[in-house]
């Protein structure tokens, strides 16, 4: 019988804090009315929406009217790939990573099929991008490039800024301008995000990553960004996107948002302190371990780790027994056989992809669960170790 | 001071009803995992999200595997539209109404833009499209007819079942053959759906009209269906929908739908009472007023009215400051100053049609409060005419 359960796969989602749900709440009863409606219910409706969206621009830094509300963070990043590419016509070419979030590399894929021209730029042994090979590979007719702020499965941090400041250069002297778009999904409420000086013209983020509700995400697009929707009803969101607006989860993103950039900093340290004595642990007390994710160069929350001669998704299911969520890579790939696409690209080979775990912390996590946690890990390891033909194998020769 | 608020836009949307907010409270705590997940907790949400989807299944008479839950009605409208569309390549023939609601129309015009055929049967004067007329207009490349089950500013239903068993024996003889999708978002709740009985392909619904929560919508699409998908990430919802189930909002339609389909007779006959005490005491009170809405074949919670002489927007605010919260036409439109379409098309003139309120009402309203808005509403209506040039011109003459 498991007592307490130990959640370690916030990248994946993270429920809603106490603050978050009391806040929607008040919404529940008062101000359901529908944004568009002119009367006293539609007012505070409206009311409740844009004192959101103007919070979320203050956090960012970005003007009121650059925030665009969408269902969630794929939607976010098929509008901001598929818009862009709408808006300047039937082809075009897209650079992006081959470690993005399938929520970019599909509708990139979409694309690819139907006249686009992708290139994938490569990454090296940490997962990042370099500037230079990706203004390397602009073309005459390149519109966007899509890099992610970090990665959800390893936790890389790329270097936007910098690839900002290069294309600003390069964008002076091209007819055809080049817009940067990133998903910051998973670093939206870890780290400071400042849309003017990331230097980007579009972003992603979702609520249920920090603490939000599920269903609501949002897209913040640079005043003159010429973009098209990709779903077509009323006028909503400045024409960019159609539907009543939801007030509900609008307020509870907001609100989730807000609560993590005032805490940023001391849940910063809370979790780093966390993943350094995870990291630290397992290193200590497993053999054959490879940690996946940049020591320097990453996300606080996220560790990914190798265990050698073992599958990955056999230690998840053990953890879960002994009461502690994991996963092994993304959620939105837990039905597929294939490894990590994210793990292969940095040069993991078929095996170490499928051996891996990612143990993804939030600031509701504590020092005592991470020690729970390797208190039971390394004898988990060692028994599906010992159940394994390739430990076997590795052992006699 | 309004001591107490009257809402008449349930149309535009409604208020959680205390019940759903009861189911939802307990998702916020516990059930708030990764849907796809593979530990416990996303097993929980996985849990939540099957359950409810074998619940409007179960309501609507359709296989568990041909409910796809989406953002919003607009969302499934749109999915249903361009999702068979592009299955069936760059062109094709698609037949609908000039009164669907803009999330129907304005994907529809997005498509005329590319190569497809959009062909707007016309409507009779209650608002009613005939099925003969519909088959008539069937061309050897037709894909799709997408006509509302019951209009969302009139209420007038349309004959749905008819169409379909007409368009089952012509397809019988048709290589290419023609889908039939409903926008049942003003329906569901309201009157019996059996998507079997209606013998339709496709249909969409939404939560917050029916005392759900905003942002989450479904879509029936009968299996065996040809059709793609408009959004592009994970596998999520039989890859028809990718990003991260909204487990409270699937949750919160799935238990609005139940309680609105347990208590469909009592609502409907309550509400109906509400209608017919609105409309007698409108047409005994106030003078050169027509009912926009069928006698017979329509909602029970929609009444569309006009008011001669007077612009519907001045009699909503004046009807806003006794507390009464209505609407001129449908609240995705409540920014544009053209007349409504769905009036324009049932042959009202400009002046009618601007001179109209939608009363939509709900099972939570009551025969006081009716009575309540027939106290004020002559001497508004008669206020607003005595400061109209149109009232003075006609009283003159």
């Amino acid at each position: 019988m498991i007592k307490k359960r130990i959640y370690l796969d916030n990248s994946a989602t993270t429920p809603i804090s106490k603050d978050v749900v009391k806040e929607m709440q008040k919404y529940f009863s008062e101000s359901y009315g529908n944004a568009s409606s002119l009367h006293y219910f539609g007012r505070q409706a409206k009311q409740a929406v844009e004192s959101s969206r103007a919070k979320i621009a203050k956090l960012i830094n970005a003007e009121i009217d650059e925030i665009i509300f969408t269902s969630c963070g794929t939607e976010s990043n098929n509008l901001a790939i598929l818009g862009v590419a709408k808006a300047y016509g039937d082809y075009g070419h897209i650079i992006t990573s081959p470690i993005e979030h399938y929520s970019v590399l599909s509708p990139c894929n979409y694309l690819k099929n139907r006249n686009y021209q992708i290139t994938y730029i490569d990454v090296n042994q940490s997962g990042i991008v370099s500037p230079t090979d990706l203004i390397n590979s602009l073309q005459e007719n390149t519109i966007l490039i899509s890099i992610m702020h970090a990665n959800n499965e390893i936790g890389v941090i790329q270097p936007i800024e910098d690839i900002a400041s290069k294309l600003y250069k390069i964008n002076q002297t091209r007819k055809q301008k080049v817009y940067l778009h990133t998903d910051a999904i998973q670093t939206a409420g870890k780290l400071n995000i400042n849309v003017k000086n990331l230097g980007i013209d579009l972003l992603s983020i979702s609520a249920h990553k920090l603490h939000g509700p599920k269903g609501i995400g949002a897209l913040y697009v640079k005043r003159g960004i010429k973009i098209f929707p990709i779903l077509f009803g009323g006028h909503h969101e400045k024409n960019l996107r159609p539907g009543t607006e939801n007030v509900l989860g609008i307020v509870g993103l907001s609100k989730s948002y807000e609560i993590a950039y005032n805490s940023l900093k001391d849940h910063y340290s809370h979790v780093l302190n966390l993943k350094r004595r995870l990291e630290e642990g397992i290193l200590n007390d497993i053999s054959d371990v490879t940690i996946n994710t940049d020591k320097t160069n990453s996300l606080p929350h996220i560790l990914n780790v190798s265990f050698k001669y073992i599958e990955g998704e056999s230690l998840l299911l053990m953890l879960d027994m002994y009461g502690i969520a994991v996963s092994t890579g993304s959620a939105c790939t837990s039905d597929s056989l294939n490894p990590s696409h994210v793990l292969t690209s940095i040069g993991l080979n078929t095996i170490a992809a499928r051996g891996s775990i990612r143990f993804s912390l939030s600031y509701q996590n504590t020092l005592k669960e991470i020690d729970y946690v390797l208190s039971v890990l390394p004898k988990i390891v060692n028994d599906l170790r010992l159940m394994s033909p390739m430990w076997k194998k590795h052992t006699v020769y």
